[in-house]
């Protein structure tokens, strides 16, 4: 396949394409397919963004009769049919059943404007500048959002000295033993611990790019109480585990938790178009009119499919029931992987479909199995501050058979990886629960 | 018409929704229409985000097919046919027939973002923080590219200290009498001015934002030489006077200048969909792999109608010059506006179809123009510091009959609103150039 | 006694004359008087700038003759005798002995300022910004060094953010149990831990304002074996507990470190007259001519003064011999109080003739001892985040029975003041030591 | 004269040694003497920190007798009764006669800390984080007046990017043409100037270090009219020009202004001695208790010797008088040279007794001038960003004999420079004044 036009024209800072070289031309559900005509099974879905699958065939639907129809495409926040449809689903599927009341606002379309908006708006209502965010925490690459992205590759790009952050141990940071918010609510207590008071603390339930770190719900729940107490508002970042990628919409609603401000993006059009929203307690929208702009805040596109992804998904609760059930497949499927394998030192973990496989002890096996599986047909990618994690991450309307066949290659190219190691499986496999 | 559903869901920060409080349901070309029917015409353009008009049929036939063969919609930065294409003709269309070499960087699909990419880029190249912006320079509002923009407005909102800027008088903020280069020049010279060396200069052709503001060709000449002189590097924010708005696709070229780094985005994709782009010179491509990513900077979608818009647009030059016929047409009507009131201190500036109308002694009457004018049938905007421009941004497909028929509505308002001020035409007018 | 002037033309930021309300007009060795003659215990030393005590003889007498003869007392930093002989004497009783080579730097005469020569010479060593300060550390209030402090007291004042820090837990910051170098190791490894590396570490081996926490040998060499693993520079802030506080003339010298950057202030010259200096390893002495300056920077009388506590005091062995048998006397009498009253939470804790007693579950009982002790003629003050801990800083020339009385006032005023809170010694006390 | 110790084992920041390369041990008035005996006339006067000489013998005997009693040297900021007789020497001798109404705050007793108090209080009061300086500014270099500093040799030196400040053109940095007022104006009136709205300007009436440039009173009555139509505070940092160096104690009084906060320090102790003072409406202390605080901001020597000084040379006004006289003196020969040599491009500048001669079109020849002049006898520096200024700063006790001395010096001087340049004297010289 040829991939010249692209090493010659596109920048350096071009990514994915060096671990996926082929060009794409075709894509359906949880299939992909490169111009040659050769199918692969999907388990990365765009970072999160494609929960629904490719082209889903209701949101296309919906798309092309908008744009047959002459529905504006670009209307910047003025009011049209497309975004009122939008609200009026919001508040009847999402925020009635559940009873709360969020203020919606639309950012640019990209998950770090929603970001951005969401730590301008906190700064505002308290007046203060420093914001906690947490080791491995990845929110974004523009300068608002970088700053409280831990990741050293994105923090040096920057160029200049990003300041107001305050970086704490997430849920775990330090293995099971340390109970990571005695040290936050010693820092909060103490008037010399050199923590200037935050004006909010900026959290992801489960850390996607931060290699699937999961927040315990106690933790997620103490953390609450902790915002509370010293004055600080919580900022629940569910740009990548939100839309259902752990089984309710929200990801953070088992913890029992009330963000003051809640970011969305990714899956939240359902068809890989570029969206964003901010939701805020009612009480802390101080904002003054514009001034938080962006051309594209009104995606009509994205509008209609992601009303339409409320409707056909979550107006019903066995959309996250089922993503529950094939969590239990998976993690059934890597857990026996890691017990087949009792000296490479694996681990798995995650939270519905967001599942990690670690590669604890040889951070470079991850990437070894990435390349294999590849070789086989499934498109995956790694995550973790070495790239140690595995991070499968399938469409929620995957079908169960191609799952399995994604699940079936990981464990080939793992088998495969390890044995190149010297590593052999130890233990005989017995899948009953994977037919 | 029921904007009652906006009011209590959208955040206070919605904007343009105040401006025009109806509910938009369709839109053609240059007309948009409510949902009771009613047609307006375009002179707002999203911002300068609809050069090609809205739903082009053209570009919409291409999606759609697009759509219909299951193309990829979301791939991150993987490679794609539609990206390829989009390559491909821009290499053939854009650079090779100037003779210029870039490297594209795609970046988030906002102006911001690619502001974002570029200042990142610039600092890693030259290891230092400082960035020259201009005042009334607009150039986004996250993080990176809110501390280049010049708007406090904006400026308040991110309630955090904005750093690492240096504001410089843009090409006539004294007047025609001081030459502004002179100023930046002895601040370059002077080691005790204060101004930390920058590593970039970054710089609007046109100030769309700050109030239709125009740097002469010499004044860009000048600001290239000092940037080859103090070894800082040219960055052009081309995302709203780029893509045709001033004549060329460029908006620098009469210029004959070459900037070290362009941005692109509103106009780019030709559909209103979020796009964006930055042209690095070869040799400043010093990113690491994956440094600056983002979930939609792949946005198939937009590959495909953008690669379309240079086909049907740009591989000729007709119609740059059909733009330029344009502007004389507006800029006629609008002078003629001027002239036939004396007593308003009128003026009129503007390059190719960005003009400026400017109510420099009285800048609220700007704003009541919009209201009548929107009471006529014309969705229109202003910009400035003090919103005292009204500012006329039409497709650049604009029929001339609707051009025309919009130019009639401002004219019409202004007399109207300078009549309710006692201010009353005072010479007749013929309008030879508008037959 | 008559404040009244104070009162009314002194700023409200002033604030040990709140604690001591009298108008001192003497002071001989540890002894104070006031205007009508009362005589007070020093064991506050100028927070620990008066470690020969108050006007010294044999320093005065050289600072005499040194003005009878027209010395030069104001220079900048030009060459003069008296700075001559003090770089000899340096030379001769504190490097060579010690088989070490620093170069001098001569800062404004205060101790933040040397902070910041420090801090400014570190980040152009390592061409980085970040710097990691510890939980409690004090380092001055000047921009730079304030924002390597603490303190939210003095944080909050700076009226910006500080930025270019990150705190760290300081030795022992969550008890006994907790090896915090394990922690900032982990953060320093951990590429994604949000830790931008830091070009250097600033460190107190005894915090006196953070409370009296000191830090064990064992935790310095690790830190050191950090910077040099992580490629920091290790700076010792030695300005409160050098010039022999804690026994040796470094603070840091058992711990068998060599920083890499070392501060020193408040007691150098001897005398309390201002004067700071900064030690640096001789390859990391880049500094440009002049680019760190300060009218003050070179004082001749201190130079004068310092040079004799020099061949004075540090020629031998025997007054750090001295210093570490008065710290036994101090320390056995402290921890006697402490199990007197084993309702009342209290601690010890200290190095050399910095010593706390520490009211752990009760922090005003702290202040309420300082008042008790000033009314039976002590002048003591207390320390802490929370003002906690009771903070013992007598001359280390001090008289043993002047000692003996200031502990007598010291144990006194705590007895009344926990008898006030209903709690009574519970042990015969013998004080056999204290003979 | 060996200087191999200080070579060996000062920092390579030392700086006024290189230009005066003698060890100095004697000074008496505005004599130095070198060890070999060699006699210098001081137009250096520690930067403007020997107002009164050196060993000024009132001062002198004053500081012994205090020594000999036993006062206090070192008390923090404890009541003295040093501060007392200060204090109310202040209010005698300064305030009550102009009326005037300001607190004391005593800071570390440098001119930068004084300057960083004003900045902190400045933004506590105002609530804003920005500060306007000017170009050529110098106002010392740790952190937060670094950051208001205009030499880049010394922003340079911070290793952190400097944020908060906006740097303005000083009177006259346009030439005599442009009124810098208009511009400042409007950077403030135009709400997308990008200039943040800042808590204060801080302003030097004449800028010693940035080369002794005279702000007109004019100039300096308009910005205090900005100050007030704008909201922010006026701080004029009197350090260097303050003490009576352009005549009145206070550099501004011609002016008619009256600061909000008012920096002093250098020649305040008179005596050379480490003390600094920042002078406050009694309205805008809002210090905290010990929020700003300083090892050795209680130098009890100073306090003597400052307070001698009011009552020596402030109580009457033939003091600021005889300033004038020796103005118009020094001011005469030195234009008198500018007259002599038309073709060599020099000019004279200057209030009271800081004047510069400028070598503005071959700055290096001030330098050579100063080398030659040492040659003959004469300490003196250059100021300005190209040390293009040969600054003349004499004791303003400087005995008329000793003056003329110096300024023949620096005719010799200048002659022999531009001699080697090829540039001769073209007129006779009469020098009715100098007899």
């Amino acid at each position: 396949m040829d991939l010249k036009i692209f090493d010659r024209m596109e920048s350096e800072v071009r990514g994915y394409i060096r671990s996926f070289p082929v060009v794409f031309n075709k894509a359906k559900g949880s299939l992909l397919f490169d111009e040659t005509g050769r199918e692969y099974v999907d388990f990365f879905s765009g970072a999160g963004t494609l929960n629904y699958g490719h082209n889903n065939p209701v949101l296309k639907q919906k798309m092309i009769e908008y744009l047959e129809t002459d529905g504006l495409v670009h209307s910047l926040d003025m009011a049209t049919c497309a975004k009122q449809t939008f609200l009026e689903t919001v508040d009847r599927v999402l925020l009635k059943p559940r009873n709360w009341e969020y203020k919606l606002q639309f950012t640019g379309p990209t998950g770090t404007n929603a970001v951005e908006a969401a730590l301008k708006l906190a700064r505002q209502v308290k007046g203060r500048s420093n914001i906690i965010s947490f080791t491995h925490g990845f929110h974004g690459v523009s300068g608002g959002s970088l700053a409280v992205t831990a990741n050293e590759k994105f923090r040096r790009a920057a160029g200049v000295a990003l300041a107001n952050t305050t970086f704490m141990p997430f849920d775990g940071y330090f293995g099971p033993d340390v109970d990571t918010i005695v040290y936050l609510e010693k820092m909060l207590d103490d008037a010399s611990s050199g923590l200037d008071l935050p004006a909010a603390i900026i959290v992801e339930t489960v850390q996607g790019e931060g290699g699937v770190n999961v927040a315990s719900w106690r933790w997620l729940k103490e953390l609450e109480k902790l915002c509370r107490r010293y004055d600080m508002l919580l900022i629940v970042d569910d740009i990548q585990v939100g839309c259902g990628r752990t089984g309710n919409f929200f990801s953070f609603e088992t913890a029992g938790i009330r963000p003051d401000i809640i970011t969305l993006s990714k899956s939240l059009s359902g068809f890989g178009l570029p969206m964003s929203l901010v939701l805020i307690k009612p009480e802390l929208d101080i904002w003054k009119p514009g001034a938080h702009s962006g051309t594209f805040r009104g995606n009509n596109l994205a509008f209609v499919t992601a009303a339409q992804t409320l409707d056909s998904y979550w107006a019903k609760d066995d959309f996250a029931r089922n993503t529950i059930r094939k969590e239990r497949l998976v993690r059934d499927w890597l857990e026996n992987i890691v017990h087949s394998f009792p000296g490479a030192d694996l681990s798995v973990r995650g939270r519905g479909l967001i599942q990690g496989l670690v590669f604890e002890g040889r951070p470079e096996l991850a990437n070894k199995v990435v390349k294999k599986a590849f070789g086989h047909g499934l498109v995956i990618e790694t995550s973790g501050a070495r790239d140690e994690v595995l991070k499968i991450l399938p469409a929620l309307t995957i079908e169960d058979e191609i799952l399995i066949r994604g699940l079936e290659i990981i464990e080939r190219s793992v088998t495969e990886v390890l044995k190149n190691q010297g590593i052999n499986a130890q233990v005989l496999k017995f899948g009953g629960i994977r037919k």
